[in-house]
């Protein structure tokens, strides 16, 4: 028997923690064998349309679940988990400006919110790191990069701006290994969709990337890029709508759903 | 209705025809639904020791199927197949030297002969067509270049060497969805063995192939390296057995078994 807390790793304990503000901070590494979700709340106004971008942008933002307006507990993901408490670090937007973060959103709630939760990496880093492979963020002790692109997402009416993508460097048998494992899971990101040469998709240096830091990568080494599920912030940040709420970056909704069940094979 | 003869879209036909002498060219593109097969012929007492090899070798030497000693009627995995006269080309071997190359070994046989059918890279090409990725030494009208590696193969007693790949070239988006379809097919090569760089595994120069040509390589390509079927040649040639058949490059035996068959999901 071992003293030690076991408690983080359910996602309905931490959970509470989190509710209680007894953690508030990122959620790497907690409740690991479970689906954290990048999340999007948008007026009712604006979520059909953001709905329909995410049907055409599955690689960035693969929806693991859409709530009805004004909804807040979604016992669909996770029990009794209530989308106004249960995220460690909130971002409020108005007009495209982050104007609080916060760790509760109760007093911002509206009956015509409508909440997005979208795939994470977490999710196919697990089944990465399960399968032997060595994450250099992880091994670095920092957080993943991520660079905007020349890729472009297929737009809607008011949503449209570039794919941003995350990178981990492989030596190439691991980067073949990890197309294959992450390819079982198109529910979070999927394949990559780039290796190689960063200039073809219009990264003019690895080491300056948009969002998160930068990590080694060695000359025997491919950079393998996956589409990144901060592409929804970029994209909102352009769009600039009245309002909306995120999660912070690395504060993210653990759910009760186990990675392990998003495998299509 | 066509006039034009569809008879070597099936595998029976074409080997029918084969069997005659009316076909003693190259199988490439005939019957290219069904699996079609590197041949290995030794005598029972090497036979033992290559089926360890292959065993522990499965990506260059991915077993279709082992005949019993002196079987030349294969019908487990062709209607009527006589693996005496249904291959094209054939070469004789002897203490590792090519001694003849004739289009029917009935000649040839001896009860002590074990036939060995190793998976071929037609059938997962055929599926990267059916894709609709595009092959170059197809584009270009040659046989696919095939390489010499520093990757050793796990030896046995008396067989061991290099393996052998073959490369084909591809934009970083189509290299990604090849690793994925060929992955489906362990039985044939399965997933490549390298992906970028030629010199990590000891190839000093792509226009300079070890077996068939030569193709171009773009500057915003990456070359995919697979395990290669000539394999088992490159090391029988080194372990020089005192008599075995091979088919001639490029002339398969032609199986009833469609390639569709081979994928694992």
């Amino acid at each position: 028997m071992s003293n030690k807390p076991t408690i983080q790793k359910m996602p309905q304990a931490l959970r509470q923690r989190i509710r209680t503000g007894a953690h508030s901070s990122p959620t790497t590494g907690f409740a690991a064998d479970y689906v954290q979700a990048n999340l999007m709340i948008l007026p009712q106004s604006l979520a059909a349309e953001f709905l329909l971008f995410c049907q055409r942008n599955p690689k960035p933002c693969p929806l693991i679940a859409v709530s009805e307006p004004g909804q807040y507990l979604l016992d669909e993901v996770g029990l009794d988990l209530d989308i106004r408490t249960d995220v460690p670090r909130y971002r409020v937007w108005q007009h495209g400006q982050i104007t609080a973060e916060v760790t509760d959103i109760t007093d911002y709630w509206r009956a015509d919110l409508v909440s997005f939760l979208i795939g994470c990496s977490f999710s196919f880093e697990q089944a990465l790191l399960a399968e032997g492979l060595r994450l250099r963020q992880i091994d670095e002790g920092v957080n993943v990069p991520m660079y905007k692109t020349n890729i472009a997402t297929h737009p809607t009416k008011r949503l449209h701006g570039p794919m941003v993508v995350s990178m981990r460097p492989f030596i190439a048998a691991d980067a073949i290994r990890a197309i294959q494992i992450t390819s079982r899971f198109p529910s979070v990101h999927g394949a990559p969709v780039h290796i190689g040469d960063p200039s073809q998709i219009g990264i003019a240096d690895l080491g300056q990337p948009d969002y998160g830091d930068a990590v080694t990568v060695h000359d025997n080494e491919i950079p393998v890029f996956w589409a990144c599920g901060v592409t929804p912030q970029s994209i909102i940040e352009a769009a600039q709508p009245e309002f909306c709420i995120t999660h912070a970056p690395g504060h993210m909704l653990v759910t009760d759903i186990l990675n392990s069940s998003l495998a299509v094979f």
